[in-house]
This record gives C-alpha cells, sequence and structure tokens, in this order.
C-alpha cells in the first residue's frame, strides 16, 4: 500500500473511503449547527501548512465539549469512517488531509482554562485553547507555559505532534510538559491518562504514547500542562557571527558547558535579510545567534558572561541586548514570524519545510554540509534552528506550479535528512511525521519499531478511523 | 482472575504455569554454564525487597549479550513459559517474583559501557550496569547520571520501573533521562527505539512506552541515558524543623518560588534517630530538610540563601552545611541507607514500603494525616521523602510472622494510598505497581486507561509470557 518515495513526496496517494449519507445525515441531526458540509468551510479544514492538496473531508464538526467528540466519534465508528481531529490548522507535515475521506473534528470551540493550580504550577485546559491564550490566562499569577512553535498552535495539535520551539532547550516539550490528558478512544469511549503529581511510576505511560501520536490513537478533549514561574529577569541577546560554523561552535560549546540557556536560535544572514524586510527590524545581515537567559539577575547576568566569552573565542561579535519586554517580544515575533517572511519574499511561493534534530556534536556537520547544497541547488531557502537541541529547519521556497523545483526541493530535503539519520539523528525534531516523512521514519526506526507502532495502532483503532494513513501505512 | 484486596495484599495468588522439561533442556543445551536450575540460584532470582514469599522459577539463565536475551525468550516462546527479567533485584513491589512460573533472566553480566558520547551528553550502557558504576564511567569526562533511587540499581530495572530518587526534583526521572532503548520483544525479536537526539517527533514514543512496563512489554538490553556537566559548586545543607509541617511548607514554597534545587529530602526525627544508628552520624534528631545545590559559586550562595530565608519563615533553623565531596557523600549515603536502618532498628524485621507522589500542594495535608495515622497504630515506621516533588515513603516495620502486623501496615498504607488518590496523586511515584498496587492503580487509571494498558499488551505478548501478572491483570 505504500507508495514510491519519490511519488509519496510529491503528491499522497488516495485511498478514499465511502461517507455514507446516513452519516452524515445522522451527524446534522445530533449537531445542527454545528456540523458544516459547507464547500469552503471543507476547505478550511483539508489543508495544513503543508505543500499537498487533497480533496477536503466530507463534513466538519464542530465539537463544543468532550460529549461532542465522542457522539462524533462513535457515529463515525458505526461507519468505519475516518475522524480527523482539527485545531488550528498550523501544522506542517500533511496531519490534517483527508486522504481517506472522512470527516473533521474542529476543536477549536473547545478553547477553555478549566483549571489553573498555580501553587502546583499546572494548569488543565482544553486543546482548542492556543499557547498564547493560555500564557495570557495565566500570567497573572506570575506563571509561564513555555512551549511555543512558531504559529499560534492549539494545545490539542501541539500534544498531537510532541511540539516544542524556543525554550524546549531548558524547559522541555511538550514530551516533558503534558501531565494528564483525557482522550477520546477510536470507540467513543473517554479515557484519563496521569495524574497532577509530578512524576509516577503507575503502569504504562499513555500520556506519552499519546502525545506525539498525531490524532492516529485518539483525540485529545483535556490536556493538563506544566506551568513554571515567570523568571525575575530575562534578557535577550543578539550575537552576530562571521560564519554559520563559528555561531555552532559556540552553542556546542554552550550547551556542553552545561550553561542554562533559556533560548539558543541560529537565523542564517539570508534569512536575517527576510526578517529585516518582513518585521521591520534593522539588525545586522549576519549570521546570528539570537538567546535569551532566565533566572535571577545575577544568573542571568552571569550566564550571558560566560556565553559572551565563549562566542568571542570563535568570532562573535558584541552582544547587543533587548532588555525591555517590548524589544524583546519584537524580536521573539520576528524570529516567529521568519516562516512568513520568507514566504513573502518569493511572491507566490510556497515553502517545503523540514526539520531534523542530531547530537549537538554532529550540529555542524549536519548543517554546513546541507547550507553547501542548498547554496549550490540555487532554491531559495530560509534557515532557522533551535540550535541548543541540535534542531533545526530549511525551508525550500518553490513556485508551486514548477513540478522541477519541487522535485529539487524533494531532493534537497532528502539528502539533508538522510544525512540527519547517519550522524544518528530524528528525521523529525518538533513537526511530526504526517504524510511527509513516513519514508524518513521507516529509515529511522526499522523494521520493528514500525512494526511495534503498528501493533498498537491496530490494537486500538482496528477499523483504522484515527487519522489514517499517517505516521505509517497499515 | 483478580485476587480480593485483602488477600492481595499478604499474598499473592499463584497461577503457575508448567515448564516443560524440554525447555530446561534446550536452555541448558544453548546456554551450558550460563543456565542454572540450583536451588539457591532459583530462590536469589525469585524475590525482591517486596515482603512476598513465592516459589522460584524454574531456571535461570545468565545473559552476556543481547543475543543470548532474544535466544532464551525464544525458546520460552515456544513454550509459553513466562520470562522475568532481573538486575539486582532491588525492586520493593514484587516485581521479580514467578507467580506464574518461568525463568529469570539475569543481565547483570551485561555491565558493560558501550558509548560515551561526552559532547553529547549522552551514554549508551548495558541493562545490567548499575547506576553507581555508570557514574564511576562517566566521571573523568566531567559528566554525572543523576537519577539515584537508594539502592544501587541497575539501569535495566530503573527503566522498566521508571525510577527517580534524590535529584529528580531538579534532573528528572528515567521518563526525561532514557534517550534511545534496545528492547528484546515478545518473540525474541530485537528492536530499537529512539535516537540520541534529544528531542523527536517521530512516531509513537515507544521509548517511554517501554520505561515504567515492568518487563512485561519486553526486556530491555540496552539503554542510552542523558548526562549533564558535573556541576561547577555543589554545597548540602541540612536544616532543622519543629515540625513537619514547617518542612513541608518550607519545600512548597521553594518550589513554587522555582528555585532550581537540586535535591530536597524529607527525613521525620524519628528516622534521624535510626539513620545515627545505623551509620554513626550524629545528626540533630529533629525533622530535617537535607538539601543540596547545584550551580556555579554565585547561583549556590544565592539559592541557599533564598531557601534559607523561607526556612527561617517556617521556623527552620540556620543551615548546616557539608561542604565537602566527603561529608556530602556521607551524608547522601546514610539517607540512602535509610531503609537499612529502619530495618536493623528492628531485628528481624521486614518493611512494607510505600511510596506515593501528590501534587505539591497538597503535600503537607496527605503527609501529616498519614503520620497521624501511623503514630496511632503503634506501628514502628520510617518516613523519608523526594518532597521536592511530592513523592515520600513510609516503611512499617513488622514482624513477618505476625500477621496481624502485616493486616494492619497493609491497612495504613492502603489508607495513605487512597489519601494521595483523593488529592489528585498516584499510587506510586517510582517504585512501580508490581504486585502490590494493582488495586491501587486500577482506581487510580480508571477502567477505560487499563482496558487500554490490557489492550497494548495482550497485542505485543499474546501469550503474555513477559513477567506476566504484573501491573495488572489480564
Amino acid at each position: 500500500m505504500n507508495a514510491p518515495a519519490d511519488h509519496a513526496h510529491l503528491a499522497p496517494e488516495l485511498h478514499l473511503r465511502e461517507v455514507p449519507v446516513a452519516l452524515v445525515e445522522a451527524l446534522q441531526q445530533r449537531f445542527g449547527a454545528q456540523c458544516s458540509t459547507a464547500l469552503a468551510v471543507r476547505e478550511q479544514h483539508g489543508r495544513d501548512e503543508s505543500i499537498f492538496d487533497v480533496p477536503p473531508p466530507s463534513a466538519v464538526v464542530f465539537a463544543e465539549s468532550t460529549r461532542d467528540v465522542a457522539d462524533a466519534v462513535k457515529l463515525a465508528a458505526q461507519h468505519k469512517v475516518p475522524v480527523i481531529p482539527f485545531g488550528v490548522g498550523s501544522s506542517l507535515e500533511g496531519h490534517l488531509l483527508a486522504i481517506q475521506g472522512g470527516i473533521s473534528i474542529d476543536v477549536s470551540r473547545m478553547d477553555k482554562v478549566l483549571a489553573i493550580h498555580a501553587e502546583d504550577l499546572t494548569v488543565t485546559v482544553q486543546p482548542g485553547i492556543t499557547r498564547k491564550a493560555v500564557n495570557e490566562a495565566v500570567r497573572h499569577e506570575g506563571l509561564f507555559f513555555p512551549i511555543d512553535p512558531g504559529a499560534d498552535a492549539s494545545i490539542g495539535g501541539m500534544t498531537a505532534t510532541r511540539a516544542s520551539g524556543t525554550n524546549a532547550v531548558r524547559y522541555g516539550t511538550m514530551r516533558e510538559n503534558v501531565l494528564a490528558l483525557e482522550v477520546v478512544t477510536a470507540r467513543g469511549d473517554v479515557i484519563r491518562t496521569g495524574t497532577r503529581a509530578k512524576k509516577s511510576s503507575a503502569g504504562y505511560d499513555l500520556t506519552r504514547l499519546m502525545v506525539g501520536s498525531e490524532g492516529t490513537l485518539g483525540i485529545v478533549t483535556e490536556v493538563t500542562l506544566r506551568l513554571y514561574p515567570l523568571p525575575e529577569a530575562i534578557s535577550a541577546a543578539i550575537c552576530s557571527f562571521p560564519t554559520i560554523e563559528a555561531a555552532v561552535r559556540t552553542v556546542i560549546q554552550v550547551i556542553q558547558m552545561g550553561v542554562p540557556i533559556a533560548r539558543c536560535e541560529l537565523i542564517d544572514a539570508n534569512t536575517v535579510r527576510m526578517v529585516n524586510a518582513h518585521s521591520k527590524l534593522g539588525l545586522r545581515e549576519e549570521h546570528m545567534l539570537l538567546m535569551e537567559f532566565h533566572g535571577s539577575p545575577a544568573s542571568v547576568q552571569e550566564q550571558a558572561e560566560t556565553v559572551q566569552d565563549i562566542a568571542r573565542e570563535f568570532g562573535g561579535n558584541d552582544f547587543e541586548w533587548a532588555t525591555t519586554p517590548e524589544e524583546r517580544t519584537r524580536l521573539w515575533t520576528a524570529r516567529h514570524n521568519a516562516y512568513f517572511a520568507a514566504i513573502q519574499s518569493k511572491p507566490g511561493c510556497r515553502a517545503i519545510s523540514t526539520d531534523t534534530c542530531v547530537p549537538i556534536s554532529r550540529l555542524a556537520d549536519c548543517l554546513l554540509d546541507s547550507v553547501a547544497e542548498a547554496d549550490a541547488s540555487g532554491i531559495p531557502y530560509f534557515l532557522v534552528g533551535h540550535v541548543g537541541d541540535g534542531n533545526f529547519h530549511f525551508g525550500y521556497l518553490i513556485d508551486p506550479a514548477n513540478p522541477q523545483e519541487h522535485r529539487l526541493a524533494e531532493q534537497l530535503n532528502h539528502q539533508l535528512v538522510s544525512r540527519a539519520l547517519s550522524l544518528e539523528g530524528t528525521c523529525t525534531g518538533e513537526h511530526g511525521v504526517g504524510l511527509h516523512k513516513m519514508d524518513f521514519l521507516r529509515r529511522e526506526a526499522g523494521d520493528g519499531a514500525i512494526g511495534m507502532m503498528r501493533t498498537i495502532k491496530q490494537a486500538l483503532d482496528p477499523d483504522n478511523i484515527l487519522n489514517p494513513g499517517k505516521i505509517f501505512s497499515l
């Protein structure tokens, strides 16, 4: 059932299942105005930020409660029809595409904060709330939620893809920061995993099994997250470097020395240019590290001095500081908008984005060879990276109407990911597998581990209705 | 198939399966002197630190390689005979007991360090190596592995029970610190999970599924662990308090303020007395927090001052310091020996130990009520806790020949764990479920989550040969 690699990358193979009229009628009866079959609504729910175009789902249910999700799944299960959960649609690897048909369950109306336990540093939310809304809700308690993929993604989607972002180098990813879940299973049952206790040895770690399962094992309807006290002091610094290698070598040493840096991002000179143009920043158009330090005032100063010393050894310039909250917000917003800045730099283009993560000692090798390849190809690209984790992204900017560019970008992607795998890395640090990385995952995990994943999937979802055709083929 | 709670706690129900002579012969043929059927060897492998006594396994295979483990499992699988992996035998909840018969696979000879990647802060080891041996192997690189359950447990066992210990409050548990695994499946296949990349979104998190699965989903044959740079400065401090409550309130505030304390242990006055008697320490026999601070010299001083200020508010005394490595080692060894100190305090006794973890705000409620109950019972006990995580242990010291004491201790355990569950905690923070916490897990996780665990187990181990009868009943 697996398409040849070449084909799979350019257009996913469709295995559309029939969505019976009886199901759509039953959904309309149960959900009334919460169920839409309007083409525009379906089309909006049938795509994400990936380059793929496939037919949209047959209906969209706007769930407003766990009960709604469970009932929608139960109805779909009766007809063995696929269900695909939808948050804000910001995923990058085709996760949301209805390649086997089915219905979309939009959880964006489930956007409540259910409980803030400030004294325990936890918050329980519905899956449709976005990360920024979580932060707004907890800020008055002096707390924050650190995970920040560029987009203002939904917490449900971030759970499903095991998201991370710029703060992960210090605070971890969704893997470390989801404490407990409520999940609707393939049969429409509601289960709970985990507790609010910080650690536990109580049975199989179903929470971690669900985190990163991309909607293929259950639909998340409630998430308990870890929070952190807002640091007493925060300073952001920019340090520019003569070469990408100098920046990367600096990062490697910072991590190896155990400096508790909170953010450590690489932006190459070319991407800085795009960001300047898009966000009207006057950044020096050189390769740079964009860093942030959290702690007590003394600790922040000490960390910054240590990193400045290391950077100088590698030819880095003096830090430029962003100390006011406004300056910092402007800087990080610009960083988060790098993707859109890049898209805007080539009108009409789309980005083939990729995302790998390697052990930190391999970062320079992996990155520099990939830069050389991309430069040689002539395809414009952006390069940003959560390099403190060994994680980075290329985005190849192609004309979607030009299959040759598309093919060339996929080839670059293929070479890059292959290189990461050969350096003991992973084919995706934070975007997930979706449709786009299935072949790579097979190479990374091997038949044995893929076989185990498949066995688990088949056992928990025997009719293969939960976001089918993603992560691996059945 | 589930024994009534009362009975299960006092003696596990046996469902012995036949171990055919043909299997034992095949094992002897394949493994020669690496296979033992001597009673003394079998008895040593048929118990752990729990109070239960059941018949030993029929044979013990001393595996020296992944291939050995795989071959032993394959032979056992042919006869549908249980296999129970064995590290050093330090588990506490009956994990190692052959309640359905079978063979023990001892991995203690698989104790090699396979690769130290100092520059990536990772080490890859065989499962039989102990945590102390890992630390000896990496110390010359300026690195350490922080997870320290009291015993010098094997890394395989620590993986299987999702162990943690005194450093978890800062460095996390085995959940956060295992990066990748090699695992032998129920069919004797060898699979790999994870990579050396620090983070990944590549498919189901099989690593985390295996961590904490207590040998019921696979046998771990290789583990890649995260390491940390040895802190530039370390200081340990003791602070004594007039009441347990004062100590606990101090901890709660320290955590809520986000002080990055590395260790934060509670020992009650009674347990301090036992520890003094056992380890010949002259500790003030009062309730105390035993703390450690890691970081730069300035940061360590700052952290300590912050905590001292908080402690004073709650009536804590001035810190007593252990600054030399020798003093610190002596102190932490004494802490780790609290269990043995307690056992020694009542000759011939055994400990019914328990382990719960609650959200930090509930810690005082949970602990103080449990202390009052234990005091009222008249049964001697010890009380220690990784209180920075909301995790603590009682050990009730009973005469194993006195069923009434046993029953009373189990009743105290039952009340304590029930209380933790009602406070949104977990029935085990780090010891695991084994045989002893099965009923509690069912209450904690609910039928839905237990059903999902069971489905996964049945799918991955259809003949139920991997450490059967542990965690939940089938």
